[in-house]
């Protein structure tokens, strides 16, 4: 029984197989259960236009569907030999059906089996980003609701500059992320298409109805062209790659202002000692090494599409086996993006945030003067004036911080308006039609 | 009369001027028009909420429009030692109303203007780009049907592998952009935001109607956050960069295939002489440098994302002047998007395109194999015997491809469907609302 | 007994713990001779100044010579709840010597541990791959030699341009191979620097004596500046990453040559059978995955620098957490550029070449023109006027392509000159002194 | 008279014209005297070995001796309509002395003209940066010895660690820049070589005496293989531009460190007034401008290696037009790290350092506890258990700094070694032979 789909009769060097298959035969546990998807969904077509008779094609879905509850089960294995995720199914269905195990691959090519394969997953793990990133999201904006009142220096230039707040600064990122989740919006119209069908990515002589496959696996709709549909490996993982980085410059910002405002010299937020790492030899040290990770992790992220892009520049259209690769670009960073957002969600609910006595500690004193030049303003000086003047009395010495705040405007310390970042949230969170793919798939998989 | 808005009494080191200074005052002329319009907005709002006076807006918001049809005609100019089109517009207004000219500065930074000014320029070039990208997909998808019927190999692993066409090859472009349209309609989303009212990026304490002006701009919203409008700065560019970047690859890839094809030794696709160069040694050259060209600018702008993020990556909240150098890096890639969307609109459809005797070139027959394949498995054989056999044939010399086709799938050869794509580019379209950024600020410049 | 160097009254959270270690335990590993190697030098150094007494430090010695051995054998084992293997040495050393073994940790810190590690790992890995590339160069000259007489055509442009050969093209890459190695040479020069005795970056108390350790672990010089040394992390990896990336370049584009000219359209290049992989559906298929994957996995290597700038850049001085993820990015990509080297190394000579007749093929006709250009200039005709003269006869069809080839300067199809490369190699290969570092660790380890 | 080389019967389309030339002619007026400089070597060495007589010979040689001062004196001009430099030096001969101003393009392509004008360009602007830079570190090392008894807190972490110094802090950057000399000198071996001869990239029939143009322009050796003469573009610039990465990456840091520092949260450094730009609305701003586009410069400049990467790669070997790019990335990179380098030498001197109250201040006190730590081992408490008791101490509140410090030993608050950092910039320095270089080009240009 070959383990190779495309066994000949010399032997491949043992030396080359090892570096072809590379890390497939790990990667490729992650496909297993959408593997088994888009195969019950091709056989299903099969025997609706007529190309595999009934009783072969419902000894395949039982048997398939049997494999899927193992695969999601964590139980699907692929065997030593075996070179990848398809050739093991494969040869699970031939072993236990002969013949009728070997039809399912009519009309098709390991080329579209892992197209499928790939957007199906991806768009199950877009699902388990949006749902962490609308979480965190709606923590950050309770942070900002629970510590509205908390003052701290505003900066600009890493000088002190005005007066801002832990509801400015909370509230920022939550408003920010709902900016992302735009972007996965993008990505997910792109991803949430059928490629099945495209075979090697020039199509079949075989009448495949592309529309009822779409149909079965919950697409928004097939990539039409077939050359478009094999293109789309690499660009889909380069639109990932792109949202990926998206986020991780949010997180990664603001795991950043945490490790700043942890230092002595901020003291802003105190992260609490079992939530710190120490040093083998400062016995007074408690790092904030988990948000020094988190940054880390998402600037490290923040490459991914240049990786995707650098292994994927110029090479013309067609299938090349540099599209391997990007499996184990992509698959961890998924990992470490879901991973990271958890981290963020267990961690900063802990973190102890305190509110700095601004206008009599004098390193903050000027935090003011925009509040001085405004009350002059307001009293007729026309704005250049004031501004000159109270530039005047700080330079002399004679500043005098006025201390009452009446930020009122939408945004601002005294109106968050995170009700309305609570909705457009919501609004972002609305674009996202997860419940169509999971309808088909549940149905489809027989559960 | 003062030409950096934040003068103080000692002079700044001429050295540091011009290094600070840098390209912003020719890169601030293209941001001229949306300038004037923010404050245009800004001054309205401000009368609106009693801040200055009926007279003074009249003659600030004449005087304004008179500047923005300068502007548009392109008759802006930052004079010498003025260091941005801030202070030239205030310069100008000063010179002209006195005090009144000041007053448009209240409630405002300059950092609020340039994040303005720098969301309604991108809006204007995103739209730009946007046309364009239908038009090419549009030409793609005419060029498609033109030539449906024009066979060439197609490859996979760069080997010969399947029957493919012209029809195939330039449908697949006309989809593929349709999917970096997706792209740009999530940065659409995120930059058709307003931050007017952030000030310096801590809001302000003056009693701004922040609705008001996002209604003046035509923005589908404000950025509700202070600081999350701030943190946009960088942010915009990143997803600018990536949409550009995605856009990119798609045109680059297009232009590889071109120059592979024009190259002797596949010869499917033919320059005519007027759009070719030559060598200064070899006589015969006719080079597709248009192409390269094409190629190489687009694998440049691929990089553009990490360059922002470069550029931006672990600095905390608040502005930073490193943000300036953003302008550099994003300016002229949309220039270079545009022009190479331009040349391919211009060059392809003057290209020839050259079918291949595909069952008569002996570098060619096996690419019906597959065909023969499916031609024993629809009389019964299954799939992987099938497969078998034809590989046995090849291999000992008695292969005899099959030449009649009967691709008619969706998407295949016969079956290329064309007008689905049109409809799916109308779709992408159907998501930009260009017409009430449009009508907002034909009213807000009095046209 | 703990098993954090840093451990203290209260638990570290779980998921903060497991999120902080990542792959350290596995990565570490690697690491552990190199641990062991480090302490052995500083522990003979600490006796020699006095700080800990001979008896200790003999039992500290000896005791670490063993595990060096056990570890360079590959049994080395970092234990469930030990989080590196700095801690995993020290554990093991006190629960042989008690008190005795805590001492070692004596004016230093897992900062300077890791950095010393980290710098003894890479002069270790950078020998394998200079050896490697240097093997690939002179099996490339030896290629050029055995095949010099074989022309293929030269490109310009993918355009058929003049004549080249073989011999030109494996000795082409032969000679780029060495300019490879000067950047590793400069990349050698940095590493090969001593950072031992910075502690956590700001030095120490203890009269230490770096210069001892410096010729312990047979490093050229000592790193001098102890905040110097602490900035060296990061700044290793990230020229470790231009070197791999310079390298990577190299092989990247032979392996695209290579799956270009395996191409039916080129023919020039035949894998054998055993080195091809099939297809799924297409039984006519050889397809030369192993350099196509050869060329990918370079082209993501070539990113290495972009992903380790990305994860540094605007970290301030002094040590921070983000840069224990620098291990996972360059530690994979030094076995992955090894194995590239070896690979290739052993399909290049594998693979069968086709010489090309060049004057009869139709396609390479034009080959020859700058022949006849050359030779009108020879009978006295100025060059501009022969380019002409030949450029009319192309046009009009009357061109007779002069076959005779007279290319006899250095680095001609006539005077590969492939000795001189050979020099060249050598010359760079001498620019390494390996036999110190080798020498000073044999005696170290007692071997 | 024709104003391309290789001007042929029909016109070239004015539209890929002007897409094509691009930055061209304004890019190459760098080249200018460096593209002379090829040709005389190249005309010396066509007349000695017979392809051009004697009188012709001095009479190109004369005027190309004329035009280098002119060039040299900035005063070449490209003219309209005329597409490089290269056809521009012709022109200007042939004008003068026709049919002999043809004969310099004997055995020469534009391909070859272009590689030895960026080598010879590329080695004069090393020498800029070479010398800019060892004068930095001389600055750094003089500011460290300058202020090496004013401490500050070291950190780890962002957190308070131990006591540090601005003697340690300037000196830790003078270090690290000759580390980057080291990188330099990497490139400056792969670029001092002549890549004159290769014609198209497959060389000449033509009895060229590529060694005799090799010692005439000073290059250390040939490149050999006239394919890898060819290579060497793009790879020449990749190598460039992770030197000038290397470079950036110090720079930045440093530049970070004193954005940080510079903040009323630090306040070790404090920029005079007339370095510092304010703000359009807060009167008390000083910013430090100058250090955070440095900075920001330094980051951008380290996305330069994945620029040219992305812009090369799979591109097969043999030239094609997009390398054209690779000047427009390249240049003003080198451009923009003089002018960094340039205004670091200008700004750090300038800039005030502020010692800190270390003991006495409350953020600062356990900066000390590992100075309290090593007095207990000193008086023969074992390292582990004097951390542990040191860390109850603080616990418990009943820390005492000791404030006493005896760092001795090598690159130390009390021992900085700078006379060794001294010694090692000099050690890199002698590494570049730019002297050879020299003085052969003036011999060449008749100076």
């Amino acid at each position: 029984m070959p383990t190779k789909l495309w066994e000949k009769d010399y032997d491949l060097d043992q030396k080359i197989a090892d570096f072809t298959v590379g890390r497939d035969r790990e990667l490729d546990l992650e496909l297993a259960p959408f593997d088994i998807l888009g195969s019950l969904a091709h056989v299903t077509m099969l025997e609706e236009v007529g190309l595999i008779d009934a009783g072969a094609a419902r000894r395949c879905k039982e048997k398939m569907k049997a494999l899927y509850q193992e695969a999601v089960a964590g139980n699907f294995v692929i065997e030593d030999g075996v070179e990848d995720v398809h050739s093991q199914v494969e040869l699970l269905l031939t072993r236990e059906l002969g013949d009728d195990g070997k039809k399912i691959h009519s009309g098709r090519s390991r080329n579209d089996q892992v197209l499928v394969d790939l957007r199906l997953y991806f768009r199950h793990r877009i699902r388990g980003i949006v749902e962490r990133t609308a979480e965190l999201s709606r923590t950050l904006t309770n942070l900002s609701e629970e510590h509205k009142d908390k003052l701290i220096p505003g900066y600009t230039h890493l000088q002190v500059a005005m007066v801002s707040s832990f509801g400015l600064w909370f509230g920022a990122y939550a408003e920010a992320l709902v900016d992302d989740l735009r972007m996965w919006q993008g990505v997910y119209e792109v991803t949430d298409q059928n490629p099945l069908g495209s075979a090697a990515g020039y199509g079949s002589s075989f009448p495949l109805n592309r529309d009822r496959t779409t149909e079965l696996l919950g697409f928004r709709a097939p990539v039409v062209n077939v050359v478009a549909a094999q293109m789309g490996r690499g660009k889909t993982e380069l639109l990932m790659a792109m949202a990926i980085a998206s986020l991780a410059q949010t997180i990664g910002k603001m795991a950043m202002d945490v490790c700043l405002y942890s230092s002595q010299n901020f003291g802003f937020l105190q992260l609490p000692g079992e939530l710190t790492t120490g040093s083998s030899i400062m016995p007074h040290k408690k790092n904030p090494d988990v948000f020094e990770l988190l940054r880390g992790r998402c600037n490290l992220l923040q490459s991914l599409p240049a990786q995707i892009a650098q292994l994927t520049t110029n090479l013309p259209s067609g299938y090349h086996r540099d599209f391997q690769l990007l499996k184990e670009a992509i698959f961890p960073a998924l990992d470490q993006l879901e991973d990271g957002l958890d981290i963020a969600l267990y961690a900063l609910p802990r973190t102890s945030v305190r509110a700095q006595e601004l206008p009599t500690d004098p390193r903050y004193t000027y935090l003011y003067s925009v509040e001085a030049v405004n009350n002059l303003v307001l009293e007729g000086v026309p704005f250049r004036d004031a501004y000159m003047q109270v530039g005047r009395d700080i330079e002399n010495g004679t500043f005098v911080p006025p201390t009452d705040l009446k930020h009122t405007h939408l945004g601002s310390l005294g109106n968050l308006g995170n009700e309305r970042i609570r909705t457009k949230l919501s609004d972002a969170l609305a674009g996202f039609n997860f419940s169509r793919a999971d309808d088909a798939l549940t149905t489809l998989a027989g559960l």
